[in-house]
């Protein structure tokens, strides 16, 4: 390895921080995480003590002023993310940012301009880039495989829907849920969408309609380039975490189903079966959180492209505020209109 | 078997004909075709004569006409189907007719209407709901397998394009392609469809586009139950004929795969690869035409109902109407707005 | 069709016999089934019936007689067809046998060498060789897919054992399960057996055990152009009839699953789950036996070479008669000391 | 948790060495590596510098020495095993030890009972036993989801040979490669092996030949429990590593499929087609060899006893002297008779 390590700080050690704080620590060699931020400090310290990570605060600004720190991790509630951000480029670091951004365009667009000015490199928590299966579906695209690519389609389904009191604040299905997939129709399509037109029903729970928001969703994406997609959400498949892709093309199609915990196959006098696929998104998509890291840290390193940039962490919002309004209007909505 | 055979007359001697003529014949010991009749009497003749059946002739009124004849099978031009099938029932005659009836509603409300005055049992040729894997998955939902149904799916995908004087006549592809799509959702959810959204699209061949029509389209169908569905159509996948379907619901998903020529898979050194799926609708769907004509031979016997009325000829119709004005006003369109 | 069809006669209304004469005098147009017989008279009237085939008689001889008859389909109890195969010889029929030809290799060379003498065409009904999964390995093998073939790999299971008493009069195992699989050995790799080792065990029932025959059995072919294989039967797979190969080679490998009724896979709370394989040869096989008549028809016409020749019926009951020895002796057993 | 680290000792700076060394500072929190030896003292300082271990040293017996060291972890060349064994059992370390233990069943049977002697625990490096897919068909055997076991395949190829130097040291295929699939079978089944027949030859390349092994090989196993298991060998499938396991038995089978990097599936417009599975050992068994080393250390702190003891370490040695000796004999072998 030609470079001395990268040297990080991770502000936020709530799940999420903390898996990457043992990526930094453990599997990646090329990364050295040597500061840990979290507003509550035992946690901060508490995540210390397990990854030996040497330094932790209560105050996030404090990482910042550390001039021996090259880049900063943020996973702190989404809430903080633009403030971060600003602060972050303003002194200097690169950001990686967990997904979204943020929920409404105008701090997003003050976020990015902030790094913009700064010249650091921003790289936007879109884990599922970088899983296995949707790489070689993109890949599949990228190198002709399929030929020109006609038909998208995205089924997209948890296995259970979150806590009441986080979809009260989650921003909506569209927001929370759907913007995964935007950002995964955009990777792999490789084109802009350019109007929207979703349906959202309540039939998981009627209480999260009592909220205001959608559990079931489908969505069609008509994109610059001609592709016509579709997403299908829902809040509860009983069989687990439903992950798949499907891109039809000019020369063939690419489909990618679910990952599964073992590949036995049971052949019982009643049926043929196997065990369900794996349950959520911290089993699916664990190598895929491991693997974002790895390419934040060579990007900084080479002075490379950001592999998921600040428009690309915008993009999945405009659509997802389409989507919304498609919904309300019932009716086809153009990106355009939205921002 | 307690009942002496059917006694049937074969109304057009083209493909499709000769198919039902060979299972009448041969393959549905309860079933006795004893004519057929053809505007060509020389296909008439031939088919007589590969199938022995007793009678050939190029006016089907003669078959009409013979009192030992209790049911015809109408596989004569569309633009023949509402007239043979009048005629048919004002001589008392049992009738399968091929799909569509007819691709405008006035003449479908005439047949419908002179087939309800003779009481004559109608059944409309929609095979694939008689396919081994499609009947397997409305089973699941009928049963309850997968819970109450949320979302559905059907991708169908043709091998190749038509001939384009085939296309400048066959209505476009709604009503020629889609149709059979409309049914399926129909058949699968158990519902009726409130709401249309369509898109079509030109990316197979710029000349069907120069026809009037489109080759691509992707559908959104809202159903009276709840049920959001999708389909996807092309009218060329290289890899042959695909025709799946999924079903999602609060108690688990069925999806339903194409269908292959063997179980053989090749691991090699550069791929683990199989044989493309079944090509076209005749290998693919022939057991679907057996099935079909023993049910309506069973229904007739028993004085059951028709397994495929002529309501579930007329409303796929509709749909395909909806669908197009969809794609042209580019907003969803209300069934209850067509007819 | 530029021959006139093939006039047959049936010899044996059993169920096999039926399936024949179905496919006769319905899906082969180029064969004419023009009488049928049975020792049992009642039988052979009830198949003439069912299929309209003119004549029916209690005494083969009468069709053997018939000069109009070309070529004869032998479906009588296994012990008389050496008998039946060396009259039909005699009178200058062609012939087409179910398997075994006899369960003793004198009688086996009389008839085959009655059938030299004669110069008449000698099909024996393994029908699994015209299976279209095992076709497609065959191709495999012989196109060079996978290379020089180095290991075979045979899966031969029976949903359920057979009566008890058919147990006693079935010549074991090894002779009567077992031999469609030594036959589909040498068919798939396509050379000669050399040496053979088997274990018998007792397994599913213990009344098997009781009459002198094992239930369940491994057998190691060693084939003269240096592949080894492997055959796994068993009397009774609860999930039922299992029957899959394999074959690898020096360029990969080729493995045929079994076939399913249906291609549906349902996702449920518990388990990923599909139905069960199609259940028995009846299901399984069908295609098969239309396309051997086809085949034997197509070979009588044009004088060509039987497609599973009299030598093809003897070898495998060597191999089953050594695979017999080897489980006595428990050691491998050389073929050429056996017959 | 409760337990305070274990702290241990690398003994072999190998490339599986340096996978424990990962795995034990990285991804395995209770344990504690503080020091690793190597006789290539380089090797040691280097692995020392890469995983952050404190101490290192050419010298195994100064870990030995050292107070502190509770286990040792084994991977120095085979012929030191079993040397190594006795003196850290005689230091009083449990140890983890590369299999195979020894090639020879004598120095085997003095290192077991030093290890008796000492009381510490010994497991030997089946890490196979740790795979997922091994795992799910065992615990279907032990929970009996498929009733008895009566017959077991093991498919078992590597995507190309050793090289020829190593061939040569290796005690050939049995001890080398099937050494593996030998104590799979005892896991999967439960039960002892009482007869081995085994036949090998050379497909893959005569130089293997000309050093005195076979390159291919197929392998029948009597259980005690009345099990009949096959295992099949190649030193070079060209798709690349296959591991298989079937076990069928009264109440069904299960059968456990390659694993591949990627679950994408191309339509193409000559066939359908996915990537090769997961090329070798260290793509194939990363987890697993992760999970051995997590349950050593379980097994260390709560006094348990070892998932793969020092009799499971000795078992297969034996069936592969066992095997050697049935191909040389060409009959079934009494493994009572080997040791």
């Amino acid at each position: 390895m030609p470079n001395p390590p990268l040297t990080l700080g991770l502000i936020g050690a709530g799940r999420i921080g903390r898996v990457h704080a043992e990526h930094l620590r453990c599997r990646l060699p090329e990364a050295d995480l040597i500061a840990v931020a979290d507003v509550d400090e035992a946690a901060a310290r508490a995540c210390a003590g397990q990854f030996r990570i040497p330094v932790s605060t209560a105050d996030y600004r404090e990482i910042l002023a550390d001039p021996k720190i090259q880049a900063v991790v943020v996973c702190s509630s989404t809430d903080t993310h633009t403030e971060v951000i600003q602060a972050a480029a303003a002194a200097g670091k690169h950001i990686f940012c967990e997904k979204p951004i943020a929920p409404d365009l105008v701090r997003i667009d003050q976020a990015l301009a902030a790094v913009h000015r700064a010249g650091v490199l921003l790289q936007v928590g879109f884990n599922r880039r970088f899983d296995a299966n949707f790489r070689r579906v993109r890949q599949a695209v990228v190198q002709g495989e399929i030929g020109e690519p006609h038909q998208l389609r995205i089924t997209s389904r948890d296995p259970a829907p979150p806590p009441l009191e986080y979809v009260r604040r989650s921003g909506g299905i569209f927001l929370d849920m759907t913007i995964h997939d935007f950002d995964m129709a955009r990777f792999l399509v490789g084109s802009e969408v350019g109007e929207v037109y979703a349906t959202g029903s309540v039939r998981v729970d009627p209480a999260i309609g009592a909220a205001g928001d959608w559990d079931t969703a489908t969505v069609v994406l008509k994109f610059v380039n001609g592709v016509v997609g579709v997403i299908e959400n829902s809040r509860r498949a009983v069989y687990g975490y439903d992950q798949r892709v499907e891109v039809f093309g000019s020369g063939g199609s690419i489909n990618a189903d679910n990952n599964y915990p073992n590949a036995a196959v049971v052949s019982g006098a009643r049926s043929i079966h196997r065990d369900l696929p794996l349950n959520f998104f911290m089993d699916r998509y664990l190598e895929s959180y491991l693997q974002e890291l790895r390419e934040f840290v060579h990007a900084v390193q080479t002075g490379g492209p950001s592999p998921v940039s600040g428009e690309d962490g915008r993009a999945p919002v405009v659509l997802a505020l389409a989507a919304r309004k498609s919904c309300e209007l019932n009716r086809p909505v153009r990106v355009a209109d939205l921002g």
